[in-house]
């Protein structure tokens, strides 16, 4: 049975949390009295299908069933998780959170997106104070993962684990503040920096594009990945942050600290930022400006899942845990029919593999090879452990028939032959399919290596007898067609 | 001639821009009287070579030479550009200054790097004020592009410009601040954050390590890429920022952001926090998180460059303008001997190449292979417009031999025969070499399709008579050795 979360308030924030539920496999229900919150979910909601699929190296599990709710009480009845996403107004949320509470499940989660009240206030008046919390996310909801969790001394230490390990689940990484304050931590640290970004534009110092651009071509680029403390103690050198604070320390007193009036959000100012804003950003829609970001964000955080760094970190572990809920085998006695060809690889397309013709770039075709072949590594004993020992494969020679193209969120899954196995050689035949459809075929020869004289050799016992039993169970299969192939010859 | 540029202190901030001149082909020389600098400088001028060769998708000009001054007198004489990172006190810089200018050329850029000081300050009473400017660069100086340009009414317009031009010549962009405050744009924004962040630290409401979590995990990720302005701009919807302010312009007002005050940097906060950070990043020596930041920015800023957007973007610009200083053909009549196989890339491995086996990864063989067949299209005419005009030529089949291993920053070159090239097939031959070391040999078909239909198709009749005269040509070249081949066919 899937499982079912409630969304209640289609906004920005609503439909990302209804894309970010509903593509890790939950039956998800809408609940938004606004007639023009379909489209703006629904299109979200495919921004997501193309984003969030290939953010990680392992397929996600099969998508949930979206179900469109006219009353609330349809909606949040028999959830297990409910997110409310409405305005920023306190009353209204206590107000909603009465009428709800009447339908919901008494074990449900009742989590608000709230970036500024904090929980004690969120329950008020309410007879089950103890189901409501604080999960604050960041938009967009279905690719960041940093969600703030605020609880207030009536909800109970289970419950608020449980939030966490469902919003963990999902794909995210749950930050516990450890306190109730207005605006928990982010918001606080955005409002500082918003406030000094009206000054400097009131006072002529700089433009919206130019403030963007101070961010985004210099500490923007360091935070994506460290953010502000870790950075700042490489700054600090060998001392690390104690040596900062005492080299940097007095900065903090210096005259431009006291500069923190409210600046007055009048009608010149929004004029002057609405303006510059326009000049900066309007040559594109939003519409434009959200595939852009999503493009850019995925890019990114792939960059970081290569590096095991940061918001890559995060979504190495979780393809970890995928990965087991897949019919990919992590040990040669997992595998069902030693006979058969093995399945490899079980992922999406990354919205950063496209190119210039719309379709997964060539490169990346090797890519998904390499997976597979990893994969078999790991299978045969040459994993990583193997590999830090000093015993490695390295590849020689591969041979590419590009079939048929693919583009982003498509599901791809490779599944692998060994044609030989002996000696320092393995000889691999990977096909790559989307569903049923044959995109490629990789022929591959590895020789197996010692990596601190980088020349070939024999690899151990073990991972000999592996090899070899696999690719014994393999020679029964039939003949591959296109193996031993050059380019362009005539079939 | 080189261009000279001398670096006065050899921290941090010297050895970066010391490292970015020399690698953007500068001679460079570097005075600090501290004997432990010249390690230092040497040492981040080692992981700038790994890492910014390959920042591009194009090579670098041939490196400067360093020098290692004893005397500031014999480090400026001569210097085009002059670079000041010395501790920031101002009465230092002004004296230094006195001195510098006494050896200095007349129409040489001297720039303060500092992060605080006004030009007015800085120019005191300086004989020559108006060679004296600020250029403020962010951390790590070889790898970010963003740089703060100050000037004051005492600098020649001309002068403010040729040093943009020259920092936009090394791979930077130059951001001209409107006016002279304290702490110019960028650590305006910092201040207030760090200030709002020791105070969640010293209030127990997030450790360092959670606030770098909620950085980077969160908006940290938006800020790399788009900043401040263009994010909300998104979460205004169609109103864009005037209705983003109407609706969260209020917030402004709200009681956290009265919580202004300069929290006292007493022993208890700076112990609390120097802990929290050892408890956070004490595991990573300073030099591996420096080696860890720059594999990370690598990846960033490379997916962005696959992007063009933001540091995407100024690198793209970057490398055009470095394309046309390669002895790579950019049009047909540029080939000097059209027998000869034609050069069609030059670049170095990017630090984002490397696998677990310490080496370039076997896709990115692929990627630079497809780098140069994207080359060789535009040669024959299927360039940009072609593609957007409905044309374009799809791989079919690859054949790759892995001959030898590459290391980060390493040199890349590709030259690439045309084996054929008639009707609907392009069939290419190329050979990636390290300096004199064949690395790896690419055969691939390519077939020409209607975008439209996605189906094989004639190209026009210009791109089939260009391609048909450098195949031609080719055809007198003797045959590759390697041509035809299937994998683990014995040679």
């Amino acid at each position: 049975m899937p499982r079912i979360a409630a969304i209640v308030g289609g906004g920005v924030i609503g439909a990302g949390w209804a894309a970010r539920f509903l593509l890790n496999g939950w039956d998800v229900r809408v609940f938004d009295p606004e007639p023009a919150s379909r489209a703006r979910v629904e299109t979200i909601i495919d921004n997501a299908r193309l984003a969030l699929p290939g953010l990680g190296d392992v397929a996600l599990p099969p998508e949930g069933t979206l179900t469109w709710c006219g009353r609330m009480s349809e909606a949040v009845k028999g959830a297990e998780w409910i997110q409310e996403s409405v305005p920023e107004r306190l009353e209204l949320k206590q107000t909603l959170y009465r009428t709800l509470q009447e339908h919901a499940e008494e074990d449900a989660i009742l989590a608000s997106s709230t970036s500024g009240f904090t929980p004690t206030e969120l329950q008020g008046v309410s007879n089950r104070p103890g189901q409501i919390i604080v999960a604050h996310p960041f938009n967009p909801v279905y690719l960041l993962p940093v969600v703030e969790i605020v609880a207030s001394a009536r909800n109970a230490p289970e419950l608020v684990e449980r939030a966490c390990d469902t919003l963990k689940s999902i794909g995210m990484a749950p930050l516990r503040v450890r306190g109730e304050i207005p605006a928990h931590v982010a918001d606080r640290l955005l409002e500082a920096v918003w406030r000094e970004a009206l000054w400097l534009v009131k006072d002529g110092i700089a433009t919206t594009e130019e403030i963007d651009d101070v961010i985004r071509l210099g500490f923007g680029l360091r935070w994506a990945q460290m953010g502000l403390f870790e950075t700042y103690r490489i700054a600090g050198g060998a001392g690390g942050m104690a040596q900062f604070l005492a080299q940097f320390g007095p900065a903090l007193e210096w005259p431009w600290t006291k500069l923190m009036d409210v600046p007055k959000l009048d009608d010149a100012l929004i004029g002057r930022i609405a303006e510059q804003s326009d000049a900066q950003s309007g040559h594109l829609s939003i519409e434009e400006l959200e595939r852009q970001r999503d493009r850019n964000l995925v890019g990114i955080m792939r960059a970081l899942l290569a590096r095991d760094w940061g918001a890559g970190r995060v979504q190495k572990a979780l393809d970890a845990t995928r990965a087991e809920a897949l019919a990919i085998p992590l040990r040669l006695d997992e595998i069902g029919d030693l006979a058969q060809p093995v399945p490899t690889v079980e992922r999406a397309v990354p919205l950063d593999w496209l190119d210039y013709n719309g379709h997964m770039t060539e490169s990346r075709y090797l890519e998904v090879f390499g997976q597979a072949t990893d994969q078999m590594m790991k299978l045969v004993g040459a994993d990583e452990a193997y590999v830090a020992g000093g015993r490695s494969f390295f590849t020689v020679e591969t041979h590419i028939r590009h079939l048929d193209e693919v583009g982003a969120g498509a599901p791809l899954s490779v599944v692998t032959r060994v044609l030989a196995g002996a000696g320092k050689r393995m000889h691999l035949w990977h096909e790559l399919r989307s569903g049923e459809r044959l995109l490629a075929t990789g022929e591959h020869m590895l020789l197996h290596v010692d990596l601190a004289t980088r020349k070939s050799s024999l690899p151990s016992d073990e991972v000999a007898e592996a090899l070899g039993r696999i690719a014994t169970a393999h020679a029964g299969l039939p003949p591959v067609e296109g193996a031993g192939r050059a380019v362009g010859q005539p079939l």
